[in-house]
């Protein structure tokens, strides 16, 4: 059993704030007319699609790294990733001076691959499966002492998420409800820690893709549990929260007052709106902010804020959805 | 016969930095994998069609609006563009605070006069072409006062503009080319005059299309002449640059290396490149250093920065371009 951590607290995410400054980007906030019409109040989207790697990811990763010890540092950072946290942790290790091993299972394709090199790292090819890449992580860790760097359930990571919140809430002082994209509670918390701190009337709602949503499977079981994991757009939402949970979980739990979930064609629709009205790129994860919005899952009274990202779509997929090609990746292997 | 300007310094373009910095952005800088690759040197996107309102434009027209006294800004301002001037003009006025009036034809589509509306500006619909609504602004001018504020040929708006040039620099200090769309010659100038004042080896190289390069034509002419405006898929770098040219023509021409054009079809390979590889949107006008480099227009030995801006274009033409269809717009009426 895991023992439960005390909850990353406003202190933690502007020290992150610092540490990060250098290498992040503050990322831009756009009203949407379109959505605010729809809607009635104002929508703001924080394109942090637009992220240095794509992705929010970056900003944890960049606080993990900087929180290391010098000599933690001198021996490296380690983790599974192919994805955007793999792209933000690379990225990070090298602004940072610093070795970074990303391990992957022979069935990784070769351009998730290419995106994790062109960051940066070192990528080692070991097994055919995650679970293997896994035990030569743990291997790196024991035996070269470098230092595993998890996507979510982590101090360090969530501190850095939750920077997004602090710009946010400049942003868009008079926001109401805000809208987090919702897989291992990683953004979420973050973002619900800064913002429950700072404006405890501003409600937080998580959105998860109704395909796997392992989060609210967990909070609705009442603690973590196992959840498959089905092909979706929203790609990057997929994966569990982790068994031994320590810190998303229960944040989630007690500062999210919401989650939401959105269908494939919803995600799709969201992903269409965002490339024809917004004139942004961005995958499915990082629709389904507007997926809800459009659906109109989300009551608000007040400015809405969607938080975007990430951008690390497939850009034949995003051509097939925007040109309103029905696009069921639900029928691929799971 | 106008009387020839002292050229804009870099004391002034410091000065905008300060003035516009409150209220726009600083448009990141991405480097391109594909592009490096193929030209063999490190090529940077400025993505300026981030900036708001979608164009660099917002930089002149906000240090324009800064530098009037407090008695001219009780009074207003007037314009007669209804493209990306037109928004950056309107959105800075309301900005500050200040009454803007932007004068059109009745020709003008309803989606620029909404765009205009929708920055914040009041639009005045005059007579049946551009010169009736530039008698509606003349005559605003003079019988209640309102400030005219040019599209480019202005110290405080080259100024502005040249603020770019200084954030270009310290994103990518090892710049050796800078590609920069080239019309009345507003934003080359005032980047040039502050890369060049900063750093004189870099090479600034204004990018126009083949149909009605109007700065180039003036150029080759040695002053400024009438060049017939032509469809084309850059229709922000349409139009002539005055005949009464005070500034920007001598600053183009004994600050800009080299003027490079593009074909309609290179521009449309532009636009195709930045949505498929660089996950960006952006009109014609944005598209232009892209395709230069695409079509190996460029000769660079050092790392090579393209300026992107404006992304104000009509996404159903933006969809055609990118999805291969052949979009010919000189077929329609210029």
């Amino acid at each position: 059993m895991s023992t439960a951590q005390p909850f990353v607290e406003l202190a933690e995410i502007e020290a992150a704030r610092s540490a990060i400054a250098a290498t992040v980007r503050r990322t831009p906030v756009n009203k949407s007319p379109s959505l605010s019409e729809l809607l009635g109040c104002p929508v703001h989207l924080k394109l942090e699609h637009t992220q240095i790697t794509g992705s929010f990811k970056l900003r944890g990763a960049t606080n993990a790294v900087a929180s290391l010890s010098d000599a933690d540092k001198q021996r490296g950072v380690a983790g599974v990733s192919t994805g955007n946290h793999g792209r933000g942790l690379a990225h990070a290790a090298k602004a940072a001076g610093v070795r970074c091993i990303i391990c992957m299972s022979r069935l990784v394709p070769q351009a998730k691959i290419d995106g994790i090199k062109a960051q940066g790292a070192e990528v080692r090819i070991v097994g055919n499966s995650q679970d293997e890449a896994q035990l030569e992580v743990d291997r790196l860790v024991d035996e070269d002492g470098l230092t595993m760097i998890p996507p979510f359930d982590h101090r360090a990571i969530i501190a850095g998420q939750g920077t997004l919140g602090l710009e946010l809430l400049e942003q868009v002082p008079d926001v109401a409800t805000v809208l987090v994209p919702l897989s291992g509670g990683g953004l979420v918390s973050g973002v619900a820690a800064a913002l429950k701190a700072m404006r405890p009337d501003v409600r937080i709602i998580g959105i998860s893709m109704e395909r796997g949503p392992a989060m609210h499977e967990c909070l609705k079981a009442g603690g973590p549990v196992l959840v498959k994991e089905l092909a979706t757009l929203a790609d990057s939402l997929g994966g569990g929260i982790g068994l031994g949970n320590q810190l998303t979980f229960a944040m989630t739990r007690d500062l999210v007052d919401d989650v939401v979930l959105v269908s494939e064609a919803e995600i799709a629709a969201g992903i269409r709106h965002i490339y024809w009205q917004e004139r942004q790129i961005v995958e499915g994860a990082g629709a389904v902010g507007v997926a809800a919005l459009l659906s109109r899952k989300i009551e608000s009274v007040g400015p809405v804020a969607a938080i975007l990202s990430g951008g690390n779509i497939d850009m034949k997929q995003h051509h097939r959805v925007i040109s309103g090609e029905d696009v069921d990746v639900t029928q691929e292997a799971a």
